[in-house]
């Protein structure tokens, strides 16, 4: 109907064939009876000429920039031409009109600033580099999915309706459900926990939601969670686990986004397994050397975190054995010593990007940590009740589509990742 | 740490050798001064045996079903055992111990109602048949996306709260969202129509939700949507891309899930594309002989699908060019005849699984269509105002995971699919 070529299809091996092609008009030029028009679709830009002879020529003044148009024409190999070859157009249909001027540059010659990009979001996603995101975004997922498969993992859908927090009550969002109160769920957490307590090895790629009251360049109210979650595992599985996946991601999207990594300028960390692993005293006693004070207890942040990246200088790395009362109530302890915790977080070099630990599997330590950190066990009677039921010991972890999408891309804000991000102040579009 | 082998692995091949298992408690049988433990995990059950001088006979009495054991034996081929093959154990340790008695029997012998078995869901999903669907439907959402991959489709990820609804008012969970109101997403659909606006193929598998007042064993408040849109395409180009889709999805499943459909004792369909089309007009007709008058513009429900089915003896079939003013308003209306729509459902026997549309992309159509609903064009500004900027002509579809599943399953309702399901009544667990 529309077209029965991509752009990145036509090549100069077409020479003298007819072709039908369909996109947007990126740019049209009069050059003495002739009139040049760059077609952009998701493949490419292609050049198109009209000459005065074509029923369609009077047409060309009529496209404006970001107009859909059809082109039917014959292929001429033409060294002079990007890529050395060009579509002599038989026709040109005029399918969507664009109206001037467009409110944002999609050349992407003319800056914008975020507010403004957000705001006219789908221009902003015509140009190429938002384009080269979106497909090194598909890699990626694909690529951790791929990762698990291997390993005997199903891909689970839990719920988001939930009547209860994971982690407490704090920064949930409340959703009138029937006449009642339920809320999003922050995470997959508990549920997660359940699926690997009957099916063992399992994933979710899913939304989740935080009522972030703060502005940083890498949180959002609403955000893509990939989940893991592994019976008979500790965290140390988990984590080896994870420096597959990382390592598949990085490794396929080298392979099939080449041409996107160069149109973003950026290339990929290299990574070689094991990462590197310190453990939380061990980035405490970093931090002391550069005369920084951390107490035990107190989470390392961003601004610590770029001091121990330059420390230790790996675009990769594990900060393991957290403090057990610095992490939610379903992380194991160490069993040597019951202030630590068996966790981890992966950093990639001062953002943390992946969470994880052995979980809790007996009632009696679930029940003594919500307590310990001010939660009521019979708000979690739901989740407990199954550890009466045969709950393996399980490990696991979440990541952070977004962040990791930092990584992949060389951007710096997770609102430029997400076509339509969510906070305080965005709910359109 | 807790295994070497998991069960599908202990074949008489490996006899006298040194294995480690873990996994739940079966079933404990005394015969004579040996044990015989049944071992359940993922991937099978297999025979463990216990003799009187093993340190852990004595255990033998306190391995309650389901609870969690981790053994290690020597392989021992014999031909009385199931497979061919047992487990001679020196040692069994207790992990997780379950209580007495359990609330449904894991074995499925004794039958438990729906409304017994959700509430001792985790249970529930160690029967073999929740194992067996919960397999196959990993199997079939990566075929649905193999099937996109190939064709050059990027998997997105939409915004699940808005500030609008996608077709009016109607079912919709209100969000708290600070301090405002918003609304969790119905369906990806005005969003996957941008992302088609600029990335021109896009997919996405993610939760949905309608507050279903209803309880029927088709509809659930919370959803898994699988969804297609495509740009420069018809409702025609769509379909087409459908079968491909659910072809692959049933070919995948036959192959690598037969062991799974035997436990669920279902034959797949035969299908055979391309699927058998009947227009809207031409399905009243089969009402009408039928003694059955469903008037122009009313929906064909299940009973009359049900008599549809008995005539045309088809598994899988399209119904086309339904009334324009019966679908959303994003819906096209045919060129030749405004009362009929460029539209399509898909049914399996007596179920719309699928629903589909060439959409409209003319802002002018689009705000007449919402007026001719009775809806206010300017609620849906964030929405029509890029059709000023180069909007293609595109078409797409919406295919409800758990409806599908009855279909790759041969259960009956979609609360048996879904792990958690979420409905009136049901938040918890």
């Amino acid at each position: 109907m529309y077209r029965t070529h991509f752009v990145r299809d036509i090549t100069p091996d077409l020479d003298n064939q007819e072709v039908g092609l369909a996109g947007w008009v990126l740019n049209v030029r009069d050059l003495g009876g002739k009139k040049f028009i760059l077609l952009r679709d998701k493949t490419g830009i292609g050049q198109v000429v009209l000459s005065k002879d074509s029923p369609s020529f009077g047409l060309a003044n009529e496209l404006t920039q970001e107009s859909v148009i059809s082109v039917k024409g014959r292929v001429k190999a033409d060294k002079r031409a990007p890529k050395g070859v060009e579509i002599h157009a038989s026709e040109v249909i005029l399918i969507s009109k664009a109206k001037t001027p467009l409110p944002l540059d999609v050349t992407g010659k003319v800056k914008a600033d975020i507010d403004t990009r957000l705001r006219e979001r789908l221009l902003d996603l015509r140009r190429e580099e938002m384009q080269a995101v979106i497909k090194i975004q598909s890699t990626a997922v694909r690529a951790f999915r791929e990762a698990l498969y291997k390993k005997g993992f199903y891909e689970i859908f839990t719920p988001k309706l939930i009547a209860t927090g994971t982690e407490g009550g704090a920064q949930l969002f409340t959703v009138i459900y029937f006449g009642k109160e339920a809320f999003l769920a922050q995470s997959p957490q508990l549920y997660k926990e359940l699926m690997a307590g009957a099916v063992e090895r399992v994933f979710e790629i899913a939304p989740a939601w935080r009522a972030e009251e703060s502005d940083t360049p890498y949180h959002l109210s609403e955000f893509v969670s990939m989940d893991v979650e592994m019976a008979f595992s500790s965290y140390k599985d988990v984590m080896e686990t994870l420096e597959e996946i990382i390592k598949n991601m990085i490794t396929k999207v080298r392979e099939e986004c080449g041409d996107e990594l160069k149109i973003l300028n950026y290339e990929l960390p290299e990574i070689k397994l094991p990462l590197r692993r310190i453990t939380y005293i061990e980035a405490l006693e970093i931090l002391k050397n550069k005369g920084l004070n951390i107490k035990f207890g107190d989470d390392i942040g961003t601004p610590e975190l770029r001091v121990i990246n330059e420390e230790i200088k790996e675009d990769l790395y594990f900060i393991t054995d957290w403090p057990t009362l610095s992490r939610p109530f379903y992380t194991k302890a160490r069993d040597d010593n019951k202030d630590l915790s068996e966790s981890f977080d992966l950093i990639f070099r001062f953002l943390e990007i992946v969470s994880g630990s052995t979980r809790n599997y007996r009632r009696e330590v679930l029940e003594s940590a919500l307590k310990a950190r001010g939660l009521n066990p019979s708000s979690f009677e739901f989740f407990l009740r199954w550890f009466d039921y045969g709950m393996p010991p399980h490990a696991g972890f979440g990541m952070g589509l977004s962040r990791v999408m930092l990584m992949l891309t060389g951007l710096q804000n997770v609102k430029e990742i997400v076509p339509f991000p969510r906070d305080k102040k965005r709910l359109v579009p």
